[in-house]
């Protein structure tokens, strides 16, 4: 750590009931790298208030609104306020906070999907471009290191030219309809409204899509989608299966669901190429398979030193001491913070606004594509 | 075993260098209940003889062609004759013999896919409901028995309705171009003239389409298919990703390929319904996932007691002592003979010739599909 | 096959109701090497006779006796003598036929354990011995493929000196009191009159002391047993633990429980040298995991080409095409075969009277070890 | 969180280039219980300083030994003063600033062993009982959420009365003469004045002895143990095999090693009862097998609803978001802290001083019993 110590972040949404302000919070914390310092975590004061207390805050910094927030933290001492703000509010109060934040010149980290279309996307990439700070997206999933080693193996052509690829995203959560029930978790996710345009393909389509351009190192050129609707009622999409071309001639599937009975979180990933294969399951992070080309399976688990530099660096303890969804998490925030204090040794350790805009894009193209019942470039 | 003891059979194809051949005579002979008596086992007469002379036969009932064969066998003693015709030659070559035994009056069991278009299926079809004889095509991977136990879940509406439907069959050996170097399974697969319009579709692309309308069963009401050839020259496709929509409104895919590197026979099936889901491993395939609506996830295994009666009469010996490929093909042949005894006790325990059209439409609907770009209906 | 043909053999025990000896059948004419011809199914010539109308034999050749049997063939013409007996009885009765058998100039295949004691297992190795003739003793699951291969590495030197053994067979079937309900299987092999002085020891312990000493090529020179009986009133041990030295200085433990509610056919093997380590499971027995020294984990399968030569000769079917139990089994008696014909290819193919003699012993030295609670020189 | 906030703590141990240090501070972090304060994190007072640096701490509370921080950290006011120490020394250095701090009034948490003997042991658990401060040892796996389940469920009498239990942890980092090397994580635990008198015994066999214990709620009654030490010149212990008697008659076996080439951390469990058995592996946490009556197995899986209350408790996120070794660790420190604030509502949820003293006399037992080549009585 340097000399300036931990970072101090803030954080908008997390409040009472969420699940991911929590997961965010213990991310950003995990390595030391960040300290929770102020929060709007909600936008009833009331319940902001207690969920500042709740976590040992000073009260002074908890605030009834994020514009509140970053208009008294702006002008705080320069050693007391805040480096950076956490968004973790339902997507369509992505784009508010932080545009805002960044022309504050606060570093910001975003949950996904970034936004809810592909303008206010474009908008939040250019402003973060302008900014000069650091914009980052969790798509938390590749910060995994067995991710990171599957994607070192594809850029080392070790399986040869990639010609097939792979990920779905399947859970059983939402097989009823949970939103009638007042379930917090599911009734923002099915509502157009604070979702975005896409119910599962905004909450996890777009984290298989992201998995996979990000470890295959290719683009998706077009692509087809079937989009449903099983629960009955429901207002958004519960499952999508998108069929895709890659701008170097690969071709493969994007699928999520979201009313898989008794799957949990079933994001898999296979890749092959000319000259091998591989397959990662986020069930079991730590086992990364590889076929090699004479067909002989492998496995490469986290945190051995036969690993790539990159993907070593990645894990915290020796190998068979399992690393789970909350280590992957603060990888993001760890290579987060590194990039704001310029010391940036991974390339590509975290998403960026780029990667947000792709996602909101596949998003709007895959409902296009459903509709029309035709390929969609992209 | 009944008052007529083994069951004769005559085999046409199969000769030296044939895969399908040899599994299909120990499929056939596992359980006694058949006995290969006679063999066109090549269109090479003195390689027919050879394969005859290596299985031990009588040469007399050796044959060079199967015209020849069924000529002479149909006027053999009734206590001599053959029972049934096992045909295992390439695709090309199944509606000759098959039809022509039909018409001798001899049973037929026939490999997969059917024939090489829909017009010679559907006369296969008719042939063999006008001759009263029973007609079996060996879509193997409906044997076994835990395939048998995921039919009867799903029957017993213990998962519900049917929602999600997914089968995909994967195997990585003709990643390169082996059609050039003379390899002869490879050879006649890749040669549309002999494996018909499809080339992974036709090979494995059928058993998956076929397992997942048995299991399910429902049926494939339209598709929309992508096929691809990745192998620089190859005349048939080596790969397939095919989304459909069921009779019932559920939806899914049946996705194939040849060239993902490393995987060996990945055939793969899983089913969710309204209340719960299931998943079965061709590569392990006494193991049946699955998801109670509780979301527990429960294995059950062939050979014990809490298995359907059917499933459980599809299994030889202990829970434990693993069962393979060989006998869920065996299983075929004894759900084969116990039609032609007159004692079949399981329905649908062995696929039939109107299986074999619904399998030769798949290969032509997902062609028309992809070269379409659009849904077609089955 | 040679101009023999297939050898004829008969069998002794397998009557109705009895597990293994239908096993031995399919295993014997799997691959055509084995014909059944004759054999005293049962001490009870009616069952005898009843067991060889099933399988649609001369009932001629069908006896009431094994005595009667061997007296019998002996006086057949050459052409259709018999050349082999298979004995699938309790173990009590396996040192008649198989003394006499070999006596009387037959080959000789026999389960296990070899007999019930030393004394009458010296007396059979010594018989076959000066026989001249073959005898193979049915520890089957040195038939796996895997198994084989599992050998081949430890022998090439891949894993270095071997420093640690461990083979393990764990069964739930008899967590009950079974023999008090009539079940068959549970009565002969709970009764020491019928079975020896082991319990699980006998019937699935010396299973896995003949894999361990197969696979290592070690032999145990000394061990400490504990046995146990966990199911009250039951008359002979259901669980055993011993620990084993082996011959170089390597040591580990031999398990064994037939109480362990749940578990089906479990038995497992995993070795550690000093540059490396493998495991085995029978009950996915195409798998082999190896730990190679830089920690990486491979994992061979079943019918690859980069297995051992004599590993792919065990394996008829193409990669990923599982092969099981009887397959594993058939293999026992093809290597049989083989070598009564004369042409033994691979070393060590299956389980001879010695090995018969140390499984005996194995019995003998872990009930005395445990009765004297000290260690026991073998 | 009550009031009274986080809990602020002191480290002794746990300077540059430890291993469990790290883990420690992680762990109680995570879940914003513990702070950070104070410590003395070498016996070397520059190498302290510089890890207190490195954290980012007031270098006034950074001691140059344990003893002065003790004697400072009393005299500060108490609103700034620790609550408790945690102890991450080789295993000769618990007993000193254990006793030491329990006596200034300190809460302790210590890593495991609890110290090198017996009556060290003992002293140091009077002293906590006469204390009245909380003492905690970690034995981190008994904080996975699914060994808690496991707990529950033979607590619950759901398989019945125990008969079978199994631990074994197999690691082969050890395989070769690390010590040798300057391999500082090597080196300490190979030299007896520093380990005490187990080497893989105390380094990981007495984690399999609590985890047995705890989980089976059983104590060992007496065991028969054999030692070895596999790689030349190496001071302790690198093997152990031991038979274990429990006071309810069950028996069974705790193994370790640290030469098996290629394993990583595998601690695993497996527990049979009269009525069904269970399985446990500590690679891959979140998964808990059941072996019910019937034969069918079952997954059970942390953060489902339908696991026992407890077992709940102990997971952070939704199921399918694997919880790691990190967690595990952490809830030892979450049930530590809630002990601490007299909000304990687990019971038996973190090992104490008796579970300690019980792991220490393991070591000794086992050793002796080698020694004797005899039963040992616990």
């Amino acid at each position: 750590m340097t000399a300036i110590g931990r970072l101090r972040y803030a954080m908008v949404g997390g409040g009472p009931g969420a699940f991911i302000g929590a997961v965010h919070r213990l991310a950003a914390e995990m390595d030391r790298e960040f300290e929770l310092v102020a929060g709007a975590f909600s936008s009833n004061a009331d319940k902001s208030r207690q969920a500042g207390e709740e976590l040992g805050l000073d009260l002074k910094r908890v605030y009834g609104s994020w514009e509140e927030m970053l208009e008294k933290e702006v002008g705080r001492p320069e050693d007391e306020r805040i480096h950076a703000v956490s968004i973790v509010t339902p997507n369509h109060l992505h784009h508010g906070p932080a545009v805002a934040a960044l022309k504050a010149g606060f570093h910001v980290i975003c949950d996904k999907p970034m936004t809810i279309s592909s303008e206010l996307a474009e908008d939040m990439r250019a402003t973060a471009e302008a900014s000069g700070r650091v914009f980052a997206l969790t798509h938390n999933y590749t910060g995994y290191p067995m991710v990171r080693e599957a994607r070192e193996i594809i850029q080392s052509g070790e399986i040869g030219e990639v010609r097939k690829v792979d990920a779905e995203y399947l859970q059983g959560w939402l097989a009823e309809d949970l939103e009638s029930t007042g379930h917090k978790q599911a009734d923002w996710r099915t509502d157009p409204a604070q979702s975005g345009p896409g119910g599962s393909l905004g909450d996890i389509g777009t984290h298989a899509f992201n998995l996979l351009e990000h470890v295959s190192g290719l683009k998706v050129k077009r692509l087809f989608g079937k989009v449903s609707t099983f629960v009955e009622g429901r207002r958004v999409d519960d499952d999508a299966m998108v069929l895709v071309e890659m701008n170097n001639g690969a071709n493969g599937k994007v699928c999520c669901s979201q009313v898989c009975v008794g799957r949990e979180n079933g994001l898999k990933m296979r890749i092959f190429g000319t000259q091998g294969g591989l397959e990662w399951d986020q069930e079991h992070p730590n086992d990364l398979t590889i076929w090699r080309q004479d067909g002989l399976r492998e496995t490469r688990r986290t945190g051995n030193a036969y690993l790539a530099e990159t993907s070593m660096s990645l894990g915290r303890i020796p190998p068979g001491h399992p690393e789970g969804y909350l280590e992957g998490f603060a990888n993001i925030y760890r290579a987060f913070a590194a990039e704001i204090r310029g010391e940036a040794a991974i390339p590509n350790a975290f998403p960026t606004a780029k990667d947000g805009c792709r996602g909101v894009r596949f998003i709007e193209a895959t409902l296009e594509s459903s509709q029309a019942s035709d390929w969609v470039d992209f």
